[in-house]
């Protein structure tokens, strides 16, 4: 009797323990379905062409509208000639507007605009600021956003 | 000599349940080597330039031929100025219909046909359509689709 | 006293196991940990453009003072038209030796070498060859590579 009694707690410590690893692998998959759930995605904006800056601003749209503003995290990183597309004076300044309502974000490359001698004056309202856009695009691919270059 | 049994017993479903978290886990593993034996790898074709039509065409009978068909799965998401490449009157028709014969396939923007005002009558044969060609390249990216854009 | 001290012992075998198990689970952590800890990224030239290629270069040479030589493997896949930038006349020749220096690696496409009828002769020094550049390209990101395409 005794010995049974004991057998069965023994059992219990293994099986606790046991349901512990388990659990604990449980959790890392449940973290990762979740992960996958929320879409993220950032657009490289690198060529100073009007006709890229549109396409981009229409794929962002497309991409919310599609995925839903709640299911997406868009960010839309420009450095080279592509900062030109978020300039004071930029002629997609509107529509840049219309997609930072949206809950895009913007990045842009402070390594171009110091060659550039540039500041932040010469820049459209509400965006951010990144040392190197080329590292901030390695950054989010490595946090499992889709890179798009339109 | 009971005890002994009794030891046994316990230690041997200590090992069965180890065993079984240990196969579980190397399980999981082998799912992953898998997932990477067979290469995935979307293409976007967004410009409508017909030298850049031709360069994803080579990428794609390259990669084919390299990897080998039965090893990878090929796609080609055209969207925006890209979606010529696949109009009825493309020059590209002929070379198009031997990648799609290599077994890759082709997923046409719905939104940029609307824009365009243009209809699947207007396109060549066996192509597929998404909805938001931008939208195809994040999924295909989160299910671990490689990106090449040409 | 004998029953408890068993029982102690199958304990300890129990706790060992699980323990094993566990240490297991972690030490595949740590090799994650240290897998995202370096980052990596692959450079995609496939144009024919001289004004591509400088961006190219800058953005090598900023993302490596941006993160550090050591904590970022940096490759160049240079494809179709894009692998004029490697010839021996190339004008980008000296700045291309300066990001060598760096520990840039880069790799040519020899399906695009054979389709020109040249050979490695005709290329500049210190650089590797791959069968299919777009082959490269897919293996780097299912490897784990961050892909810019400037």
């Amino acid at each position: 009797m005794r010995l049974i009694s004991h057998y069965g707690r023994l059992l219990a410590v293994a099986l606790v323990l046991n349901g512990m690893m388990h659990a604990s692998v449980l959790a890392q998959q449940d973290t990762k379905a979740q992960a996958v759930k929320k879409s993220k995605v950032v657009f490289q904006v690198s060529d100073g062409d009007s006709k890229k800056w549109d396409l981009t601003l229409n794929n962002v749209k497309n991409v919310i509208k599609d995925i839903g503003k709640d299911n997406i995290d868009v960010e839309i990183v420009a450095y080279g000639p592509g900062i030109d597309m978020f300039k004071f004076e930029s002629p997609a300044a509107s529509r840049i507007e219309e997609v930072l309502k949206l809950g895009a974000q913007v990045m842009i490359c402070e390594n171009t605009m110091r060659a550039q001698k540039i500041s932040k004056a010469d820049m459209l309202d509400n965006l951010g600021y990144v040392e190197a856009g080329v590292s901030q695009l390695i950054k989010r691919q490595q946090q499992g956003y889709a890179y798009i270059r339109p």
